[in-house]
């Protein structure tokens, strides 16, 4: 009880700090006037958007080294070179069947004109490749400055993203074709389904749901496709003892794993600010925000470990702040510095005792994805519902959190859209997996995965004997 | 002959589809008016070329990472620090003498005024460093928006990462001494004059000759110079049996390797889209393509493997990804979607094919370098022949592939300036790397060889005893 | 006598050409017309100011990587995760400690309205995320156009550099907790206050000291941090022998350490560049200038450690890149590219010099982080007083180097900053480790030392058992 007053005074008072705050970064992008006249105003400006959102994809593929690392450093060292191929080809496959099938399926009816002009797929592609910078077109309020090249290429950044998440949930036992049409399956129908849904002007979008960077639309599907994986697969050989008690598999190599950590953090100031998808003065403020979350959620983390484990454990602190940049996706243009950290911090919070529980509950997700992502991008949905201080983007009444005056509306839709996101994944993924399992195609042979994947699905060591103890079939 | 019909009957469906293909990245960049008249927006203009040619470059080096993790991480734990040395020494080495001399010689005349105020070397370097945007500059046909830093910046990006190819062809055997006689030569001599007969307005550019951001210029010169080294050089210890069958000496470390793969992925997001030189609506374009040219690629590749070697090879898989990359450098802006992933796929195909030939030929190339860049570039600029569907650079007759009405003569021109770069650069730097060789520069004894380069060339070991393992001499 | 008519001619010729040489950035930035007149125009200009910031801001953060892996590597094997963690949090408290409190003493009074209107910490943090760009703001001298937010970001990256400087030179020996302590406290308070004696418009700057991207304020405070760290520690065991003379505890990872110099080299392009504070054409010009620097600072140090240890030692060529880069910070802006070689080289010879000194004077720097950061950023403010050819910053008549008639008067000015940076930063840091070991927080049991901080500090090995060699305790 005293424990609950102590809580609610916390969270009053720090509501009063949220509301004396001024801005958002919608705020901001709101007062921020881009009016222009002339041709090559318009085009300077027109210009900068583009190259800046290019730039901003660029840094979204840099995650792609970055979850590789992860992945690889937080799994046995006889299983690396097989994590690192997965991700390759999750980055592969996923920009194809991104291009060929899902971008037309994330962005139906006449999205920039793209679609309507081509069907599926990319035959018509760069009809798009030039912006409408004419008076009438600048003047209309649906004028969007982004050239649809530049578009697909940051979209199928997050595509690539969402299915690489799965990798490391199913590390250490998985058949690389059963990756594979995984991988394809859900950039090219998967994923795109959910995007369309609130990206692409659908239900959701309409509902007045709010997913600025994709907590839960980039960040759930790869994590619930995680836990589908996972539970299909079940656990590694050695993962839980006799008893039924998890045992530690440790990863092989830290070093690698938080690189990629840091990696992800950097790449992230492509996912949020470029969010925006315009050049304007709200960037810097998502930016800020980006790190303020990160920072929280490490620290968060790192504390939580310390609390529950005994210890401040390295890899927790990792996905802590991986935890509260996944959770910052959703609400960032809508939360002030406060909402922000206290939404990354609670994410460190829940990361540490998702992948404990989740380990407990006799799941083996080798690297925490489901966690990071699925459990902490739901976080993330529902801190909008109470933080997002105003939502001028659809207008709608329940567009303010529960803490702002909002009431409960936008935290009810933010729930129904992670509870469909997280259903519908959940089950496609599922489905699909098991449909693999029943092929014979999802799971390696006992002994195969005894002497690791790196030997038996691609031929040839992840390390040299040079390099790899004795002791290596751990 | 079935074979042959059926291939052929593919070929014309793709290219019927291709020509149904709207726009290139040059067609893009034409449509794009670039008209300005105020001195503001000249500037605003200017500047956002210059700096994002800036941020472009910026992304070239980090191509270098990249580089020295592939090779690195393709070789034995025993010369670990010294390619890591040898691509310190290329950026350093690269960029001083590409600043000294190499730049005048790449760019002979006026380009933009530099060398002709300042002779051979980097005297008068800074005059260029303001853009003369007055009306009459502007309205110039000769106008070109970038300052003479940002120019130099990018090229010695580029001049580096043709130094940096052959370290890991020459991995493993070579005096350090002999390496660095070798990346001075080639950043101050052999490449420039190769450049300067495409970028420098010489005889290749007056040919007709199309290479975009370099699979000849760039590529191709550090790949065949790759190959004069590996073939002066011999074999590593080893690597041949007595029966003159290779065998398999692996790399220590496919995370890091793969890790590179990313990185130079992620650099070439710098190296095609800032090869148009200026901030435009081309860019995004470019990018795009640049995507799907690595993913075919990979994709190819890691097929071929699994068709001929029996199971997908992840390090085969990232030279995939690589040689769509460096196959695609020369016509992207000349070719559509489908001409890119052609070119792409095939590359990722021929160089597996090729690393297995270089092999069984007797040449000890440890990471495939010539097969990636040489072999791959050199059907880049054959790709360019077939699939360039417009080339207005020129405006001469030939400028069109053989695919698309402009008969023979681009294919013809791209043979030639191939050939012609093959030979100067295979003689001069194989005539380079024999007088280091006869000055006895070039390879270590080979006791010195056994025990590893980390220690007889550097004194001291890549991987400390707690990470190597007993069996590190092998 | 003869060596030294030597050195002095050298230097005579060397000025001659300097003087002969026409521009430096400072120079270009002056005569760039940044005038603009309608408001889109201003937007243009602005809002590219902003976007490039936080890119260099991005660019900053990826020395967070770099930096870990550099430590990471050049120490023992059983201590990586401890770096690692140590490196993480270094961002995630140096982000917040910075923001809460460091932010509001770097900049006191009005800095862009930002503290003024919200006292110490982050309460009004986005009251200035919008820039005046009515005609009378844009007309007023005193017009800045980067919004607070991104600023915060860009100076949050140089905080967080500071800090993570420190981790190298307390590797192996510090707990946990006692590592938490400084990095708060040095991003909180010590660094800010050395912030603001300059950028904070406070008595370095009304002096004339000139320190552009801070060789003093940046890497002089965390190099005499490290020292002060590293002296209050003590040596690890087995660092020294019963003579008392050094022995080596080799690095577990060279291609890890020299990723991280290439990757740091990377990062540098954000931090000099990014410091010119707005988006102009002396970016580029700062851009070439930080990569010569680079360079010299590489091809100094392995020629210097051939000559002093016989052979090209590849950390110590790492070093002298990173310590090139850290004495150009200070003068970049003032010098030519000849005085940038020369600072540059210059810092390459002294680092290897200091990283041996220091070692035999029993202070024990796994990483050389006082050499590089703290003796390279003092030498890099001497060199300003040497070779800087203007300074319109201040107009004061000392504001030209010694060898460009400007009197020893900067020299001076430099050499006090210099001197009361490591003064107070070394009392500082030296008071505040006392406090921590004379509270049990510093050092970590011998027991614990001999196992490795992985293990007893966080609870699980760093690496795993497939990876780490039996060896594993040296």
């Amino acid at each position: 009880m005293r424990r609950k007053l102590v809580f609610g005074g916390c969270i009053a008072a720090l509501a009063l700090l949220v509301l004396a705050g001024p801005a958002t970064a919608q705020e901001v992008s709101d007062q921020y006037d881009r009016t222009v006249s002339s041709g090559a105003e318009a085009m300077n400006m027109v210009v900068l958007d583009n190259i800046f959102i290019f730039l901003a994809g660029v840094l979204v593929f840099l995650m792609q080294p970055g979850f590789a690392l992860v992945e690889a450093g937080l799994t046995r060292a006889k299983n690396a070179a097989n994590i690192m191929m997965k991700n390759l080809m999750d980055m592969c496959i996923g920009v194809l069947a991104f291009a060929a099938i899902g971008w037309g399926i994330a962005y139906p009816g006449d999205f920039n004109g793209w679609v309507s002009s081509a069907g599926l797929g990319i035959a018509g592609f760069f009809d798009g490749a030039l912006v409408d910078i004419s008076p009438e077109a600048l003047a209309s309020d649906d004028f969007y400055p982004l050239a649809v090249p530049v578009d697909f290429f940051f979209q199928a950044a997050f595509a690539a993203t969402a299915a690489t998440i799965v990798s490391g949930a199913v590390a250490g036992r998985t058949k690389f074709v059963g990756y594979l049409c995984y991988s394809a399956l859900v950039t090219a129908f998967i994923y795109p389904i959910v995007v369309s849904w609130k990206w692409g002007a659908g239900w959701l979008d309409e509902l007045g749901f709010i997913d600025f960077a994709g907590s839960g639309l980039v960040h759930m599907t790869g994590g619930f496709a995680a836990l589908a994986g996972a539970m299909v697969l079940g656990p590694r050989i050695g993962k839980y003892g006799d008893d039924g008690k998890p045992r530690a598999l440790p990863g092989h190599s830290i070093p690698l794993a938080m690189a990629g950590v840091l990696l992800l953090f950097i790449g992230w100031f492509g996912f949020n600010p470029g969010s925006q998808l315009q050049a304007d003065m709200a960037v810097p403020v998502i930016a800020v925000l980006t790190a303020f979350a990160a920072a929280s959620g490490g620290g968060a983390a790192m504390l939580t470990s310390w609390l529950t484990m005994s210890k401040p454990d390295v890899s927790m602190a990792g996905n802590g702040i991986l935890a509260g940049l996944v959770a910052i996706c959703s609400g960032i243009a809508e939360m002030s510095w406060l909402g922000t950290m206290i939404t990354g911090g609670v994410a460190g919070v829940i990361v540490v005792l998702s992948v404990l529980g989740i380990e407990r509950a006799g799941i083996d997700d080798p690297v925490g994805a489901f966690s990071v992502h699925g459990v902490c991008g739901f976080w993330g949905l529902l801190a909008t519902g109470l933080f997002a201080t105003t939502s001028p983007i659809n207008g709608a009444e329940e567009s303010a959190g529960l803490l702002y005056g909002g009431g409960a509306g936008l935290l009810a839709d933010q729930v129904v859209g992670g509870v469909v996101i997280a259903v519908f994944v959940f089950a496609a993924a599922g489905a699909m997996f098991m449909i693999l399992k029943a092929a014979g195609l999802l799971r390696v042979d006992p002994a195969d995965e005894v002497a690791g994947l790196d030997i038996s699905e691609h031929g040839s060591p992840g390390y040299g004997p040079d390099i790899l103890a004795a002791t290596a079939t751990v």
